[in-house]
């Protein structure tokens, strides 16, 4: 399975990265790095293109010891003793963040995980999720990229998308604004409930939906005309998406402290934002729309 | 001594916003808060001034009781057994956020702490500290600083000049970037080794001195030319200091877990910030000789 997963999120890179570049016309800057501890990945990510002000599509195959501390951080392994320290990740992390303020920022992460051998119970498990952050609220673009994953899950036993969407909305909570970071998706960690093949099939199929989930919405609103309290309110959400990412991402948590590649793990960050003390946005406004829905998560499908 | 240091903090808050006004020319925007568990606070802030980009000098006077998770974030404390977890506080913060990218941010927080009654041994201490945070490196303005840091500590027995820049380089660590926030000055906490009024003495010494610190290094740079490209430096800078203030500060962690005032808090964020991935400088830059006295702090007092 550590090969079979490698190969996809490489695949999926490959794809991914090339209609985004046949999109924005921009070359993507590849890094390949290696982590003295173990292992390495390729990092591609640009910024300055047409329609992405920065775009980061990441793998990563990297293996080590765990600090107590970093196996505490991470899902997973809550079967085990705390003795396998060993570890084994794989994976394909990908952040986009379009310059157009109605465009939505998304982003994808799809792992497979080892711990020890990865033979004892518990000692291996998959996780991910895909989720969605506009800045301006359109209701179809939140059906559309639920229901493309809703779809995938239902085809899948070992996929729920009911608690997945739940999961979703739990994890990307910024507890201290009381406002979840965008409009979910779903999210899952720990999933080892049926055979490695059907898990891997699952993600599998997750990874592959990106595009169709994202580039249909992306089209439609790339081009669209905005103001400059747009692009403001833009950089706005885009400080609070620096918020949740520094301080409750587990991702970024983990990568800091297990030496992962700094510029990897923090490409996630947007390329500009921007801190207002005290910003408020009218009752009646279309800010104060996301708003709502960012504090009360909502059904996005009636089925 | 609870009155006698918030009415201290409110004195120097006063002064320090009369000075900044005069400079700006801007007023100004006060928010009296309270805290439902128990006290409340005074806010200054502005954005958008002809010297600071954004510039808060905040008070607060709280109380309550601490969660565990609270008590272990912050200093002091730790002969007590865990069981006095009602807590009173009392300081000023600051943080000034120049336009100009050859004038340094400042940071500059002195804080009294109480544990229960505040009677036991190591019940109450004081902390605080002052910090520069340039993104051009003149070394005349770190003399300058540290001078009158030092100097303020050299007239207290209960201060020590060299152990507190040592804890202000330490704890101004990047470490995920191997850097320091800025050059330093002084940090401290615990502050009990005396009586309480030669503890308080010092710590107001230092609250007086913020002004004559940073307003002749100021008065230097913030009419200084520039180039969009020492600006963009600027904004990078501008995105390590919000790396340092989410993931290590203990002041932003111990607000964000005791339900403190959220924009009281993150009014130390810059009002704009850049990641760039993967972003250098050239070995002979300007650029490059602040990084290198980042990396490797420098005693910028000879004697």
């Amino acid at each position: 399975m550590r090969q079979t997963m490698a190969d996809m999120v490489h695949r999926i890179q490959d794809e991914i990265c090339d209609a985004l570049k046949q999109l924005d016309g921009v070359e993507f800057r590849q890094d390949e790095w290696t982590r003295p501890e173990g292992g390495g990945g390729r990092s591609r990510v640009f910024s300055g293109g047409k329609v992405f002000e920065k775009a980061g599509v990441n793998v990563s195959v990297v293996h080590g010891t765990l600090s107590p501390q970093a196996a505490k951080s991470m899902g997973g392994g809550h079967e085990l003793d705390g003795a396998d320290l060993d570890f084994f990740a794989t994976g394909i992390s990908l952040v986009l963040h379009p310059h157009n303020p109605m465009a939505p920022t998304v982003h994808a992460n799809y792992r497979y995980f080892e711990r020890g051998e990865g033979k004892k119970s518990g000692s291996w498990w998959f996780g991910g999720g895909a989720d969605l952050t506009p800045s301006y609220l359109f209701e179809e673009d939140a059906v559309h990229f639920h229901r493309v994953h809703k779809d995938v899950c239902d085809r899948h036993e070992v996929a729920d998308y009911t608690r997945f969407k739940q999961w979703c909305d739990d994890y990307f909570h910024i507890k201290h604004r009381g406002e979840r970071r965008g409009l979910g998706g779903i999210f899952f960690d720990d999933v080892n409930d049926a055979s490695r093949e059907d898990c891997f099939a699952f993600v599998t199929e997750c990874a592959e939906a990106f595009l169709s989930s994202y580039l249909p919405i992306l089209a439609l609103r790339k081009d669209m005309p905005f103001t400059p309290e747009q692009k403001e309110w833009q950089q706005i959400r885009r400080g609070r998406y620096v918020e949740f990412n520094l301080v409750y991402d587990r991702g970024t948590t983990f990568g800091l402290t297990t030496n992962g590649r700094i510029e990897s793990i923090l490409m996630s960050l947007p390329l500009t934002s921007r801190w207002e003390y005290c910003h408020e946005v009218a009752e009646d406004s279309e800010e104060n729309r996301l708003l709502e829905v960012l504090r009360e998560p909502k059904n996005w499908l009636q089925d």
